[in-house]
């Protein structure tokens, strides 16, 4: 029988109540288990509305220790209860470091340990540098019960050596956890095609699926407002999209792989056996 | 005013004849030129067909240094005549080496240097390990008349390092010379978006055009045959495909970017300002 791993996207709009926001997200999680999936991604920081839109002192009191966050505390029960897998992105707190994290819960409810996004964006509406420290894990890839699963944050999943770097050590699929949306700035940005494109190259480019979740839904934390475009996928290793929602929508993707055709079909490709290391070295120095 | 290039790509088929492929192309690249290109792309190894197919001793003696290269003695003065530069890709011998290489020759239809393909492929119908040395002199960007443009060859069009290595040595666009179609051991297996999505990631993940050509039409080297599925294709910035052409045209695509609007919009994307090279030491080592 093949290895086959069955993973899903949650796509919905979040408001400031963050138990509000915590069973809206279950409801969704139950809904993608009762259809197969076995890890399942909610989208962004979803304990509150896309607080990074301006700078406000008040929502460092909206941070927590990892273990005892309460989106944590919330999706561990669901998680054991279900016996699916579910990272779960949070606005985290270590003494006075507060970062942008994720915690992997494996399918018994138990966390597999936390990542802290790398990457950390700055412009207008999202405002990220204010509030979250660069992360200091490096990349993590997570031995769940389905499989060796990647994670990135948001900013991370343009970097094709966020990518990259979780495929060499090991990932059989890639999640992105997402808020993105209007650039309050610029009118005329519209950022939902090129988000997709920067995940469709990596999966090319690694053979690999690609599960990006992203928030839907006007909040307005500002005078202008933020419309967050949904678009959350699930694109296959050619970088097809095999499953996906539109800006407004609100649901739940699910899609199968065959984690074995995969691998042979990545080994078939030949990128990892090309690899030249000895040509890279411009990727990895600080001033190049 | 601002700085602007305009770039083409070549797409057509090619034969046995090196004289007549020249011709073919020299007549593509007066066509950009009058259509007021400045850098054209011919495809890869116009020089003859895609020998590569198969593997055959005689194809050696098609090979030569690469100054002395009949397709780099042809294409000089034409652009020297018409103002233009051009990636010429060659068969390239040195001593008792043989690279798949890139001359580019500038306005003045001198040549600027040489670039060795440092990603080389092998697989059923692409059987270029056995032909090609891999490359020797690491990435390169050239400073033309009109811009500093990075070349890849082919292969290297599928790996974010390439890209990102010629970003980082200041490349203002991307350029890749193919020659990409059927797979004869499974008909099921059609790259054709595969190819194209990698390089729109590398184009938004780097906020830079890029530029695609690859031959078309059916070669009968072998029993089987291949067919070459044209596609090229110019990506702004965004990886919209702003130009391009379907599998089986012959023809000319021709774009002009603005450079100093390039230049400020990648710096406010920040992908540059947020790298984190202290965690990509797994992308140089070559036992991750």
């Amino acid at each position: 029988m093949p290895r086959t791993i069955s993973v899903a996207a949650l796509q919905t709009s979040y408001g400031e109540d963050m138990q509000t926001n915590i069973r809206k997200t279950e409801d969704l999680v139950r809904q993608a288990a009762s259809r197969g999936a076995q890890v399942i991604l909610p989208s962004e920081l979803f304990q509150g509305p896309y607080f990074c839109v301006s700078q406000e002192e008040k929502w460092f009191g909206e941070a927590y220790p990892w273990r005892e966050h309460p989106c944590v505390a919330a999706m561990s029960p669901v998680a054991a209860e279900l016996g699916v897998a579910i990272p779960v992105s949070i606005f985290e707190r270590e003494g006075p470091h507060y970062f942008n994290s994720l915690v992997m819960l494996d399918a018994d409810g138990r966390p597999l340990g936390v990542y802290r996004k790398s990457h950390i964006p700055d412009g207008p509406g999202y405002q990220e540098k204010y509030y979250f420290r660069p992360g200091d894990t490096g990349f993590k890839v997570w031995d769940t019960r389905f499989g060796r699963v990647g994670v990135g944050i948001c900013w991370d999943q343009w970097y094709p050596e966020t990518a990259r770097a979780m495929m060499l050590m090991g990932a059989e699929v890639l999640m992105y956890p997402t808020a993105i949306g209007s650039e309050p700035h610029d009118k005329e940005l519209d950022t939902a095609d090129p988000w997709r494109r920067a995940m469709q190259g990596h999966a090319v480019s690694n053979v690999v699926p690609v599960v990006g979740a992203n928030r839907t839904g006007t909040e307005h934390a500002t005078e202008v407002g933020q419309t967050f475009y949904g678009s959350s996928f699930i694109a296959n290793q050619r970088g097809d999209l095999v499953e996906s929602l539109g800006r407004d929508e609100e649901g739940v993707l699910v899609h199968e792989f065959d984690l074995d055709y995969l691998d042979r079909h990545r080994a078939a490709w030949g990128f990892f056996r090309d690899r030249r290391t000895d040509l890279y070295g411009v990727l990895t120095s600080p001033r190049p």
